[in-house]
């Protein structure tokens, strides 16, 4: 009992501190200094203020709506004048996160469901004529000569190959509205990209411009592809991927209001038709009719167009008391190679180095070998 | 040969240690154990109890899948008595992470191309009469006063304005069911948000409530407003983004029983409506028909509704060797400050500093400057 | 100032090392040199080779595109001969990151809004006969005995039940391209999973197999849903979801021919019918005509898929500084460790262990308690 109290009172009572050489030696004083200067500035400089080693980190949760507006109007020999708007071209007419703007088409109109020709097989689906049916489109031909297929009536087939130049291409002028909706989950921070002190008169008419309206959310579609070094009306023939990038990357340290948005573009599908398969971006829908006896027609349309990808990503920062003191913790480590570079200057490199160790090093042997080895200072 | 083997007998079977100074003192002695106490309740109690320190992290990877569920009926003058269900509010019928409700519309119906009325222009898109043609929708015309243009005939448009209340506001009861899957990759655990102590039959009948139903899957449209502080009547006149978010914060150093989700709400849109443009939540599109002649016609409809995102987010972590090392190191680290500060105490603020300073250091001068210098002790 | 400039001068010109007692005890030093080379071997083996503990990670942003290709042809009595192209079974036609193809349904066709049946009631919706309306689907009926609902002519609707065998289970056969451009934005490192390595001809042929063509990326659907343990066949029945997961993890300080895509398959819905609701996946939409007098029919589909969800994720791992040094210093002061524990033997367990105390410790009592009790060597 009075053991274990006079270990407590010992652990308590006592402070213990390492014994220290203090040698007076300029270039040895001067290199420990700079050591010690050039790992503090790192952990202060580069790790606490360049890199903010203090905060702890969030990534982004978001929430995106798009918006196409802008008209045109063609003029072809198949379709005749022909206005396009919003609900023509964008397919399908809400996505999250992507929007597609049709710029080209083949369209094969008036396809009914049949059997493929052969030699006085009469199809129930051409009461016009008793001709031989007219050849299907081989895609649309299943198993076997005598097989179910699409037949078209009233060619109107644009032809096969998509027009050159592409036929919506007053798409080009069309603007889309971004709507992004941001939370730091960590920090339960919010924010929108279309910012507080932007007013709704400014947001009726203004048009995204790196450098003078970065913040308004209406991007033009040509300045889009345009960003991203590439051409609308070569893109607009076969189609594409075109990326908006919102980046939100925001010190949640500082006042909320310095937490912005930063648009960028990139082209997301490749021009290399070497090593690539479908180029561009298409995909085929119909629109469905029925006639007066029931049967179904269809209107086949392989649309090519652009994608517009949102893309939002970002981290938020904000001061933490654990990474503060994980890199505290590690620059003081560091500072102990100041040490141990010194001491083998000290110890194994200078003139003075057995002097130096006899100093700093006290042998004690094995007890058993008895005292005569002991050299102490 | 034998200075290295000498080399490294000594490296192998010498150990070195720190020679110490023992001070007894009460003051300094209990400053040091209450300082390292202090570090060590922070890596004990913060780092690792709170923050779990020695867990590495892992963000999750979602597939979601949404399904509403409701009928409503409407009588208005336009459209007369009409009955809504599942395949015409919800569009487009399917999405990820999505679904759209519309709760209120504007429809202009009957839709043809033609050409934009001047003096006695015919438009072959009328047969019924030779009047000069109805003026085409200021929207729907292209450049110029002969520019092609949307016809309607029949005008059957519920007024220009979004119904006040919304046509379909009964969509607040209505329900939608939400199917998650989530899988951490770093960890291969992977779960569903219907647990598997849930029973088929509770399933068939369950609404979501944060106190009574907190893991049943099925939301009333309603309920989920009102979570997030807003009224559904109001938010479906001009529509909105509302978002259901999931998060799955797990500790799979726990029964996987354990890891379990918890839904919010928040609304995503603005009703702010002088710093914003397009409020509320709205897209066109359109039906189209054909005539007998094989002319197409469309309906036009301006859907307002609410769109219920489902954002799914959250952190898995389980015990990880590297975090626990970095931090016991950077705690180990950060108890040298305790020797730091009492140091400074004792060998600069109290009375005894300087006997302590003697019994600490030991100066050694430089060799060349004889051995006169030299105090010990 | 002298006094400030002596100060100044002992700081910079001084330089202090802690003295050190060197044990010789082959026991000792073989156990110091082991515990320092376990921590070692954990910090350069462990944290630095395998964990990459030098390099600074971020996480994937991504971009897919999906199409389908795949032709069938089936014969049912409802329906006919009838062939299904992409146009047909992708529903919508264009998603992003997902792709449905529709495997089985339940047609109820030409419906028309109406009232439901009463004694003598008449729809006027009916015009081919004035017996008492045929009774409306139940779904299909608002609240009350005379509210409106669903009428169907024609009565072409497939059995309630789905069909067994999957009416399109020949989309067992069907193929899947997938495009995805990944981005890792701290690093600025874009990549395709189509690979500059792979020619055009390759890839207008090959399918997709782990062994043979780990990188071709056409999937045959039912070689997909296989890789996950699944039937397709089975699973055409009710349909389901497949996860399509595509892993990018990237060690940039290599080449970055070496970043791979790695393609793995999983089932996202679960089987398990007794905790479940709506097992298997479907969702209902229609298509709109209108006859002569404008009225609108539809016809209702129940459409019952397997929806892809392509899944990407990945992280990226670059040289850094900065958990460089935290990984070095947190590794130096848990060397320190080697010398706590040995210190505890050597002046606790060992025999001469009062020897070594009186080799390592000097002891210093409060001046106020006089000189005599100072023990020191």
């Amino acid at each position: 009992m009075a053991g274990c109290c006079a270990g407590l009172a010992a652990f308590l009572f006592e402070y213990d501190t390492p014994r220290i050489v203090l040698i007076r030696s300029r270039k040895v004083g001067l290199m420990n200094r700079a050591v010690q200067l050039l790992i503090l500035a790192y952990v202060i400089g580069w790790v606490f203020v360049w890199e903010k080693g203090y905060q702890e980190t969030d990534s982004v949760v978001s929430s995106v709506t798009a918006k196409a507006k802008g008209v045109t109007v063609t003029n072809t020999s198949a379709l005749g004048f022909r206005i396009w708007d919003v609900a023509d071209y964008v397919i399908p007419a809400q996505e999250e996160n992507s929007l597609f703007v049709m710029t080209n088409m083949i369209i094969t109109m008036n396809q009914t469901q049949g059997l493929c020709p052969e030699v006085g097989s009469f199809s129930w689906k051409e009461p016009w004529t008793s001709r031989p049916l007219r050849p299907c489109l081989s895609a649309g031909c299943g198993p076997g000569p005598h097989g179910p297929c699409f037949h078209s009536f009233f060619f109107f087939q644009i032809p096969d190959k998509t027009n050159v130049p592409a036929l919506l291409k007053a798409a080009e002028n069309f603007t889309l509205l971004v709507k992004n909706n941001i939370w730091y989950p960590k920090f339960n921070f919010s924010k929108r990209n279309i910012l507080s002190n932007i007013t709704t008169t400014y947001l009726k008419s203004c048009i995204y411009d790196a450098i003078t309206d970065p913040f308004c959310p209406i991007f033009r579609l040509g300045n889009i592809v345009a960003n991203a070094g590439h051409s609308f009306q070569d893109m607009a023939v076969e189609g594409g991927i075109m990326g908006i990038q919102i980046k939100w990357n925001c010190n949640l340290d500082r006042a909320a209001s310095l937490c912005l948005p930063k648009y960028s573009f990139r082209r997301l599908d490749t021009r290399d038709v070497d090593h690539n398969v479908s180029p561009g971006y298409n995909f085929r829908f119909a629109k469905y009719y029925n006639d007066l006896t029931g049967t179904e027609h269809r209107t086949l349309i392989k649309a090519y167009g652009i994608r517009f990808d949102i893309i939002v990503f970002g981290k938020a920062g904000k001061f933490d008391i654990i990474p503060t003191m994980i890199n505290i913790g590690s620059g003081l480590a560091l500072l102990g190679v100041a040490t141990v570079l010194c001491d083998v200057i000290v110890l194994y490199c200078m003139k003075k180095k057995y002097y130096y160790r006899e100093k700093k090093y006290k042998y004690v042997a094995d007890y058993d070998q008895g005292l005569g080895s002991e050299s102490d200072q």
